[in-house]
């Protein structure tokens, strides 16, 4: 691939890919997920082996369609294309790998948001006590191994835990929480909810013991809500 | 009511509401009550057996009057009206179900804000310990049994548990508040102030024992509060 | 006073309060101290027995200065100046009670702010073991006693505690804080500033005990801050 | 350097660090680490004995780069300046102290945000149990003496501290954080995320036992983001 010019179809994909990443960036700011430089999102380009991530070290203010970044699946920087001067986001490595391994993921988020990293911290999950959480996630929300960027040992982690569940977030112990979709939107709302359960569950524990959600009720929800709700139900997870 | 076309003074009316409750989800997200989609403000049409709804799935960025949903009071779509094509809330028979039963009610509210849930998530009513949660609810936030979405089972818990109380709100077990008012502003307030008391009250929990307000002068402060203030006493609940 | 026309001076006066109070009012949002209409900003007008209050139930969007209400020191509207045909806000009779008592006082503030008051629901003081505490209020928070709207006991409260204190905020217990300055300012500033503290202080003891600064070590600091920082020592009080 | 007129080399480096030290101050605001007038920030001149720094009690709306405040390394106003006619923030010596010692130093921040104070209200360090505080600071997030405004003890404890440790950001116990970095924006940087890490760690830890990080996993982390990430290795700290 990496001396390859892309074809004009696969420029116009990538570049509808780009407007929306850069643009979804803007959700993780609304919902305050990041800060800093903190916290990614990137998109598989339909019809490609290639995602389209955010640079490293860029203010979300200047995050624009043409700095976002090509990527192929071993997370290699597409040379030519617009943005590939700058380097990707240093998680480009674990985006990759969920790519390459669950070819059903259209869109990775990662983030530190606060209360889904503070159940990481503890390496625990968060269990299924919200009627939100079973119609979005399906079930607690699983922790990953303990991993060090560098490799594929993060990707890796992603993919082995998320294999086992129906939840699309994992909290990496002592990292922070990693979600997948169908789209780049869908990993985003996932990212957003998951912090959301996150913080409820965390205050509703502190308080007093919680009331458990029967597994037939949990089943119950989150089948009616992946394939009844929503305006387009064959094209997005559930909405309300 | 399926195939009736509206007479003008309705449609009139429907337009009202349709401004009313699009502006008024503004509040519910500039009061940090809902993520993403989730949460839902209705409104009754006057002289009419309809209320106004919010679509399934919408941005609140998007959410103009025009696209706003006509129901009857059984939950079904009014074919022909703005916004008939897509589908409204999930929550839509909830409503429906308290429009119903409840003639006085002119608003409805659902959301999933962090700490009223918190409280949802342990089945456990918000005690009356704020001179602030007197004058508004008149004792305590109760709550009420654990539904399922799919039948009437929520709008009937809503119901049963709201005609027993003066609160205008309820911590439905394990998923969240609905309040109701004379109108669909009323009820939004109440949304919004059920938050600020679930998260006060729980954070002075937190640090030790709470001062109880005795019974009579919660009464003294609900009944001035109801009747007293404002600009338009006739017309609104109480504020300050 | 009643039935008296104000001369000319006196309105400029007015006039120039209600801008000051009016634009305050945008501190209480800015900083989350208030939600819906709750919250309050009064200002004496110099040289007149007078002050300057919100009405009752009007959103901040909408607090404009001609929109301001003009009261005697007794808490009664003046008939005749803009904004009287409105009411007043619910609390002022308590404000009118520390103008009439404490003629050092050019401002008072009443919000609900959330750990503000939590501190309240417990009836509990905030101690002093922040320098910024110390700079600014001399000391802990106090807790006024329990009071009901309709008399004078919230502002007799108010008063007998302040009077006993270095500090311009005290926290009315089940109720809430309220602050007092020698401008409308400076009020809003110690509003401001007691939930910050009242929020430090809290998430510090919920993790383990507190280390007291000594009391010669708060007198030097208030002192200090009181007579030497902020750009004009004489009409100010301290700043950083 | 007091009556001296500055070339205008100088003035030029001024008057870039003057924009500099404006624009971050925004930033403190953004991430909601001050309240009122609290917080400042100030920056080095390169090529002088001079650092740029806010001006005491101005709100923060009107800070604007010719407010901004020109000082020798001894905390003097350099007379002449733009902004010389204002006292400097009340912060003043311990800046100076810090520039005076640490030469490797080009911009310093204090702030009282809330979290990072709480854990300086208990004069306890905060754990590196995060992946993120590992990059960013190396280990845990120490704390330095008690001190009181006035003369040179805050800067010596600040420096006394920071020298022993790779951490950036020091916990000035009752008081509140200082960073420090190589420009004024990585010490912004540290600001912004010694309060994200000590909130995180703090809801962590409150909802049960941490899982610590290896000190060799420790060391990995720190080494490799200081020196691989971002898009200009060379000139900035780490970003992902």
């Amino acid at each position: 691939m990496a001396a390859t010019a892309l074809d004009a179809t696969t420029l116009a994909a990538v570049d509808a890919v780009r407007e929306d990443v850069a643009r979804l960036h803007r959700e993780l700011v609304r919902y305050g997920l990041v800060v800093w430089t903190g916290g990614n999102v990137s998109g598989r380009v339909p019809g490609a082996d290639l995602f389209v991530i955010k640079p490293s070290g860029v203010d979300y203010d200047e995050l624009t369609p043409e700095r976002m970044i090509v990527c192929d699946l071993d997370g290699a920087v597409v040379p030519g294309t617009a943005g590939s001067e700058a380097s990707p986001s240093s998680d480009t490595a674990a985006h990759a790998y969920v790519y390459r391994h669950m070819p059903e993921v259209g869109g990775v988020v990662h983030t530190h948001s606060t209360y889904a990293t503070a159940w990481a911290a503890r390496g625990e999950e968060i269990p299924c006590v919200l009627t939100a959480m079973a119609d979005e996630f399906g079930g607690p929300i699983p922790v990953g191994p303990f991993a060090i960027i560098g490799d594929d040992s993060i990707g890796r982690g992603i993919v082995e835990t998320l294999r086992e569940h129906r939840s699309r977030a994992v909290l990496m112990q002592n990292h922070g929480p990693f979600t997948i979709g169908r789209t780049a939107r869908d990993a985003v709302k996932a990212a957003v909810m998951v912090e959301d359960v996150a913080r409820t569950v965390h205050l509703a524990r502190e308080a007093g013991p919680l009331i458990p959600i029967a597994p037939t009720d949990i089943d119950r929800l989150h089948e009616r809500y992946q394939h009844v709700y929503g305006q387009r139900p064959g094209t997005q997870q559930g909405d309300r």
